[in-house]
């Protein structure tokens, strides 16, 4: 390239912020032409997608890239038939823009309400995955978003061959090709540039490893939507049904261990420790995952003492650190203090404490004899999700299409006046 | 004070962050009955704030305070009696916490919704009026959150001393000290510190000139909610009923000059300029604002070429820039690129013209037939408000209770387990 990456990144920038204002009223049946028109250019270029994967696998072998991520580097005919069902999915989705709620008539005659409106222009940083191009293109679309997609360098040209897709469903629905844009640049100073225009963007979502959210959240100049842990934890109580609490707590761990949501911690009411404790390592052994626990666990069952790191630590593994606490006070306190504010959970049946636990717990989810691997905006009904946020201000929780726009307020009055009404 | 700053500031975040779990599970009446009891001794206490802001006065008076500022600053008996009556009012407002909506069941069995929860500590840092003391924390405690009060050095001792009538209210009914604090020592470090302990602060609200905020915005390590300007627009269209556009215009520039709402561009379509603008004319002299045309304006009325700097500039003063604009188009163009997203509002009785503009404009309350100054807390029923956000991530607009809030998800089950359910 001659210009320089800033340069590049400023005129990107300045594209996605004029197709923000076009796609921000297109209508409903225009994106979603986009959106199905996307999906027929994907199943129609298999071979491309294939080709252009082929060679950023290549380059991954030569490198040295580990199995785990040139795993999750493959566009299988599968990963395919998923991006394509993906875009179909969206298209289905209610589209939130424009809704308008709560117009009331204020005692000076005017009406006020809340129209929610697209955020304007959505960046995205992640990595190997090529298939999440597709997911937030498509989230940030429906959303009525302009996006700027950069992907890991490792993925350039199958995110280059996906990005051709979205491109011709863009131009099939006549909406302009700056609303979709892929880097193509795999210099760094690309996201340093990204995070810093708030000028052109108006919210960063970085998806990835917890290193590179921190870099990103530590630098950006522009609003970051991010969760860095998933640390979640069970907590069995002791007026909990015992197989109800082992089935919640081996399935919110068990489920999928690398997923955010996975159990990390359970915590026991000691008044049920004893009973509660011996089923679940059996379980847990069988399963072949690895116990750490307190001393009181230890002296109920078979685990490694627990350091006080563990308390911390999010395994995404079969490992689970176990405490045994004195009941709910410690149990909120050990969460409040340890865990990542992500998911959390309580088993009882006992109404007052469960209800105690719910307001208590400062998660941006928390459950009620449920397990946490529920965590997920499939789950929730939101159709689909773009990440799950764990800060407090906007989105909290897994982030679907309500959370890529925001609501600002409509005025209706007939000439009314201030400070001149009854 | 023999600590450092740092450690005083840490010392006053730990406390606030202990303090905000039990403000945030306080009931309604016990976070009532603080605010009721805090009026009550404001009035008992009337000798000493005056005596307080006396020694504030004379400060001020001694270090050449300007007269304006010395206003802002006087604690007057009226002034008083406003504070007295602000915790009554808002401890007559409904208390946002712990609602929760939209509980439905998921195919998986589990119920999802979104319960209300305070954000946690929220730092606000001001600039000389002390009754923004109370304003900040009446709306703090009721929304469950504790609070950081860092006033101007210029008013301590008045804050001071309303500070602690706050503490006899949070006394009287039980709630912690901690719960508001105000920062006593007038370092300017103080406010280095406070807006860069993400641990212990969840949200800084600055309330001031552009130049704190701005310099707030750029350093802190906190999210903020703020606004910077209120450059707002009045677009009359060529279907508008010109005696009621011509109401609503003078309303929205002369109900008050000084206040973030009011208006500081008119834009006019040229197909009606002509007629509109010299009635205008005649009403804007008579009140003394001095008028700024572009070409097209000033051809129709007396007013100073307006330069390309009057565009965006917030005059907060009776001055008012006019412009002739083709039509629509151009006038959704000009306030999105001049605006500050702030209030923008159109004049018309042309609905598919009036739709659009709501839609396009991207400001945080848009107007159709009212004049922009009524964008307030009051106004549009929010009770009271903590201050005007342009942002569009979380709150946008007057930010009431509900904006000093946030909505965490819950998820109620009976065991049900992921991946295992029809």
């Amino acid at each position: 390239m001659t210009e320089s990456v800033l340069d590049y990144m400023t005129r990107l920038g300045r594209a996605a912020r004029a197709a923000s204002r076009v796609v921000a009223s297109a209508s409903t049946a225009q994106k979603n032409r986009a959106l199905h028109a996307a999906a027929e250019a994907l199943d129609a270029a298999r071979a491309e997608l294939t080709a252009a994967n082929e060679l950023d696998l290549a380059a991954g072998r030569a490198n040295g890239l580990e199995p785990a991520l040139l795993d999750r580097l493959a566009l299988t005919p599968a990963r395919i038939d998923g991006m394509i069902e993906g875009l179909r999915q969206v298209a289905a989705l209610a589209d939130p823009v424009g809704a308008i709620r709560d117009m009331s008539y204020r005692p000076s005659g005017i009406q006020v309400g809340k129209m929610r409106v697209p955020l304007g222009v959505i960046g995205i940083i992640y990595e190997s995955r090529p298939n999440v191009t597709i997911d937030a293109a498509s989230l940030c679309l429906k959303s009525g978003n302009a996006t700027i997609l950069r992907g890991g360098s490792e993925a350039i040209h199958s995110n280059r061959a996906i990005a051709a897709c979205i491109q011709r469903g863009l131009a099939a629905a006549e909406l302009p090709a700056a609303a979709v844009q892929v880097v193509e640049t795999t210099d760094r100073a690309a996201v340093g540039a990204l995070i810093s225009m708030p000028e052109f963007v108006d919210v960063i979502v970085p998806r990835g490893g917890k290193g590179l959210i921190e870099r990103i959240s530590r630098d950006a100049r522009v609003p970051v939507i991010k969760h860095l842990d998933g640390i979640c934890h069970v907590y069995v109580d002791a007026l909990a049904e015992l197989p109800k609490a082992q089935a919640v707590a081996f399935n919110a761990k068990t489920y999928r261990y690398g997923i955010c949501g996975a159990m990390e911690t359970l915590l026991v009411d000691q008044a049920v420790a004893a009973a509660f404790l011996p089923a679940m390592e059996q379980m847990f052994t069988e399963k072949g995952v690895e116990l750490r626990g307190c001393a009181r666990t230890c002296a109920l069952i078979q685990a490694t003492p627990a350091t006080e790191e563990d308390w911390s630590t999010e395994y995404l593994a079969p490992i689970l650190s176990i405490r045994v606490v004195d009941g709910l006070e410690q149990a909120i306190e050990h969460i409040n203090r340890y865990g990542s504010h992500h998911t959390d959970a309580i088993v009882t049946e006992h109404q007052g404490r469960a209800r105690r636990f719910l307001a208590e717990v400062d998660s941006s989810s928390v459950m009620l004899n449920a397990p946490t691997c529920f965590a997920d905006g499939f789950e929730y009904g939101l159709g689909a999700e773009i990440g799950i946020s764990t800060d407090k201000l906007h989105a909290r929780g897994p982030v679907g299409l309500e959370g890529l726009t925001c609501e600002k307020y409509v005025v209706i009055g007939d000439g009314q006046l201030r400070g001149q009404n009854a």
